[in-house]
């Protein structure tokens, strides 16, 4: 255990059900996550604050503290606890808010504790607070958030999974209709079974994406970015899905598709791809349909989840 | 057109339905294969030698005459050829025999009539061919025999698909009980549908395998190279396979599934690792059951179907 107090850490966030990656494949994001401090208390109650955005501040309700009492829980710490859950975007969206606040604050806990888990370790006890958010325990928000990068999901209990190598040129713009699509809703709308051809191509995408991305093959990234499973089904629910898709293929993407369960939606370019025109095109149509849009242009956070800084 | 009149060809066999790559990926095998000699004739005939198989010789019925017509049709020649097939391996046994003669026959005709097609653009003829023997149109035999080491099949017509790179520390052991297990036996028995949890884990254990294999990670390739769509059915027409799937196991194999549509299986290993003791097991094993047993213990082959000499 650090002598120190009192600890703020950066949890990115996050793009799941990366195109044929849905449930398994998400990459993390640069400039947007939670902001989490983390400092020791007297007793053994857990206290929040949010910043930002309007969170749960009972501690059962609140994927931070769920995801904090199962790791304290397995490390047999008692000590109580108040957390700040600064967010700089907007819960709900499709990028992983749950899952910032759960590794943040899981991450946060082990390093000012000294509990020495690797950040392997902890993605289960993320989950424990990711599952009272999306009633499911998938961590591809999860996973990207805590390790950085490209991250492919095989199982979550013990996690198993990998980064996955990726261009340093590549970019992510992410479009966010302000629109609001539950992810129970969005769960529901999808079909038990599948046909045996749509599993096949789902994972010849697979391989193409991550032989794609491997070999910084922006052609092939673009050609296998689509989804089986879900977009067919999904996209319905974002207003102007196709017209926004087809921007962005008009302006050059590497791929388009939609974040999480949406209604945010993600497009891949290439780093030097001034995006101004196609925002000013996206905005244009959206103002159109009475919606309001924003916009999140970033490159690809290899990091995760790290240490802002330690306070006594 | 070149001026010789003849050439000989080696075309691999190969192995397809690699694990999560049902349909989809496949590989080539070192010292196995089709060894063609593409003679030109007068006249418009087509005229068929085999040796070492029992292959039919009606140019209508045989793959590599009918990949050969096809090819000739679509470059506007019109002349006859004496074929001769060279098999060191038996059709029917899972390794891509039809794929390795209609591949070889188109490639051999490319290369002596000067056609200039790249072996990508072969590929759509020789499928021609290998519909015959199949009634299916899929890429995963025909394509690693044409390109060698690992392809990926996105699409078939035209071809679209990759090469992944491999270890080059990689070996495979076939494992050839000598039953018989016809291909439409092997289609009928699968499901139309899948659940989505089995579509899911397809595309994990595919993203794996790729990783796996451009990363030089063993213990990544045996985990991953598992299939929810077509083993579970399809092991069960293969005599002993849990049983030699188990040797194979106990012997450090970096993963085991079937072949093609089976009856052969095979498992990969490190190069330098001895098999003789697995062999040994396996054969004991099928001679319990009255089964008799062959191996091919091989490299993968990076070069895929090659030109072996030219004559007058």
């Amino acid at each position: 255990m650090t002598s120190k107090n009192s600890i703020t850490v950066f949890a990115p966030a996050s793009v799941s059900n990366v195109g044929p990656g849905f449930d398994i494949l998400g990459f993390a994001l640069e400039g947007m996550g939670d902001t989490i401090t983390l400092t020791k208390k007297e007793g053994t109650v857990y206290t929040i604050k949010a910043i930002g955005a309007d969170l749960p501040t009972d501690p059962e309700k609140n994927v931070a503290t769920v995801a904090l009492r199962s790791f304290c829980d397995a490390i047999g710490y008692k000590g109580g606890f108040e957390i700040c859950i600064e967010k700089n975007f907007t819960p709900g969206s499709g990028l992983g808010s749950s899952a910032s606040s759960a590794v943040g604050a899981v991450f946060a806990a082990n390093q000012l504790l000294g509990a020495g888990y690797t950040k392997e370790e902890l993605i289960t006890h993320a989950l424990d607070g990711e599952m009272l958010a999306s009633g499911n325990r998938h961590a591809d928000n999860v996973a990207p958030c805590m390790l950085g990068g490209f991250v492919a999901v095989k199982s979550c209990d013990p996690f198993n999974g990998f980064q996955v190598a990726y261009p340093e040129a590549l970019k992510t713009l992410i479009i966010f209709p302000d629109v609001i699509i539950k992810t129970a809703d969005a769960r529901g709308i999808l079909p038990r079974e599948v046909s045996m051809s749509q599993a096949i191509q789902q994972a010849a995408n697979m391989a193409g994406l991550i032989n794609g991305l491997m070999t910084n093959n922006f052609q092939m990234i673009r050609d296998s970015l689509q989804d089986q499973l879900a977009q067919p089904f999904r996209k319905k629910l974002i207003p102007g899905y196709d017209e926004v898709e087809k921007l962005c293929q008009q302006s050059d993407s590497v791929g388009f598709n939609i974040s999480g369960s949406g209604p945010s939606m993600f497009a891949f370019f290439k780093k030097e791809h001034d995006l101004s025109a196609l925002k000013q095109s996206v905005s244009e149509f959206y103002k159109s349909q009475g919606i309001k849009c924003r916009f999140h242009e970033s490159g690809i956070n290899g990091r995760g989840v790290e240490v802002l800084l330690f306070k006594d």
